[in-house]
């Protein structure tokens, strides 16, 4: 659906190049997609596309496109899933800000949907989106079985079980009564479901759509869930370390509000060492895919160093 | 999976019987396709259980369980669509309670969902059931091209074009200044998206778990359509005329806060003879489906007397 040529995206472009055309064509499927919505009321076309289109990285679905490449499959196969990926990621992050949520204001350095459209469209927005992304799998992928496999995939990633399970875990429970207890283990739970686990699925969902043999899924597993697991780890980094300007949304949040976090586990020093650790479990799994995995190992090192 | 005999839905059980029936049947399938969500914490799973299988009429997948019946399918391949609707209809309600939306503390005689779990619970809750109903959906039918056609029915039927965009057009317009150009078209519409599409989602679903002909499926879906806006013109009534105590949920609100009605629209006497032309329209269509669907008349019949 694209109209963007898949040229730029040679071997010899730099990640930050192949990361920007992969954000290109993804906003492009999903406008397009979008458009095929012509019953949709404009107030909440209004409130999905100010989220969805928005500014934004869109590593996930790049994530979604390069292991799809990475196991010797084509990019335009892989756009169902890396637009479905990113529906769920965004009605996610529009629920995360809500009052009744973490209550933030700002995000990708613009007000949050809230803040623009109100708490009431802002739910239900969100609510769209989540269910947008399992209709775009439903309607855009021709191949039945492929259909049923990434709309199981991002189901079990998504739900109660997944980043919503992850939610609760890190928005509901008593944070202070539990840290003194809490280990690693408890940590790496939460972030397993809420961060990681759709992120696995993007990486997963683009190698199905990529037709991966059975070994390429499993070295395409082990770098999603490292890759998952170092995302938030930065992230949490991030929070103690960057200011607000470069993130573009609140910072030093986490440790106002007493929340369960590597830094506040481990100290800064060990939850460095983590990060390192779980950088080279991503390139050995790259390594292992062999040649047309080279940029997944140019996407972890770029996400291991991020600063925003 | 339910482990309830069939015997009782014999053709003499009155329709009162074959929904309770059929209301079991549904409750011990989602609790078992629940337990099998065993890493979803358990404040979660608590307020999902709350809202998802405490009392309520299940007429959605009673009517799944009915269509599949009436186009000469069976009972158990129609339960994975019906515990999905249902799934799909008890997140609406729990987001439509909200605060931010329709702020009710009172939901089938028991308080609402986030007056007992709080927004933010409630929120996920909802969320995750969304998501539950495609992972039913999914993992549950083993046919992956029937799973597919059922997910894509759902999630158009629920998403930005249907029951979510309804309720947008129901809850984010300034309902007062519309009310002086409001015409019957522009009320259908908003019910056809809100309360009709997921009904006549359940018809359709049920139909396709039983295998429908396609011409099986024009009069299913013709039923359901009436059906659809049948439910919501009752709906309109009752707000006007019955108790609270008689719904179980605050009644007179839609009055109160100036909302497009049949009665507000029509006046009562019109309103009735609306009802009485979608009757007639469902028990045609249920007629030209032979003996099989007599019990789809006999709900049509108690849909259009219902007091509560």
């Amino acid at each position: 659906m694209a109209s963007i040529p898949a040229a730029a995206d040679a071997p010899a472009a730099t990640i930050h190049e192949t990361l920007d055309r992969a954000a290109a064509q993804t906003d492009a499927f999903l406008s397009d997609f979008l458009s095929t919505q012509s019953q949709c009321p404009a107030p909440l076309m209004e409130a999905i596309r100010y989220s969805l289109l928005g500014p934004g990285k869109r590593i996930r679905p790049a994530l979604a496109i390069l292991c799809a490449r990475a196991v010797g499959g084509n990019q335009e196969d892989a756009m169902p899933a890396a637009g479905a990926v990113e529906l769920i990621h965004c009605f996610s992050l529009v629920h995360d800000d809500l009052p009744a949520m973490d209550d933030d204001d700002l995000r990708r350095g613009r007000p949050t949907n809230h803040k623009v459209f109100g708490d009431a469209l802002a739910i239900l927005a969100g609510d769209a989106m989540n269910t947008l992304a399992f209709e775009l799998l439903a309607v855009g992928v021709p191949d039945a079985r492929l259909a049923l496999a990434l709309s199981r995939e991002l189901a079990v990633a998504t739900g109660a079980q997944g980043m919503i399970g992850g939610q609760v875990l890190d928005t509901c429970h008593p944070r202070q009564a539990d840290r003194a207890a809490a280990t690693l283990a408890d940590l790496q739970r939460v972030h397993r479901m809420k961060t990681g686990a759709l992120i696995n699925a993007a990486c997963r969902m683009g190698a199905l759509s990529g037709r991966a043999t059975p070994a390429a899924m499993n070295h395409i597993d082990a770098y999603g869930k490292a890759i998952g697991l170092m995302f938030q780890i930065v992230d949490d980094l991030l929070d103690v370390t960057a200011t607000a300007e470069q993130l573009g949304k609140r910072t030093g949040k986490d440790a106002e509000i007493g929340k369960l976090t590597y830094p506040s586990l481990l100290g800064l020093d060990a939850t460095r060492r983590h990060l390192t650790e779980q950088l080279t479990l991503s390139i050995n799994a790259a390594a292992a895919l062999g040649p047309d995995a080279a940029k997944l190992a140019d996407l972890a090192h770029m996400l291991a160093a991020r600063s925003k």
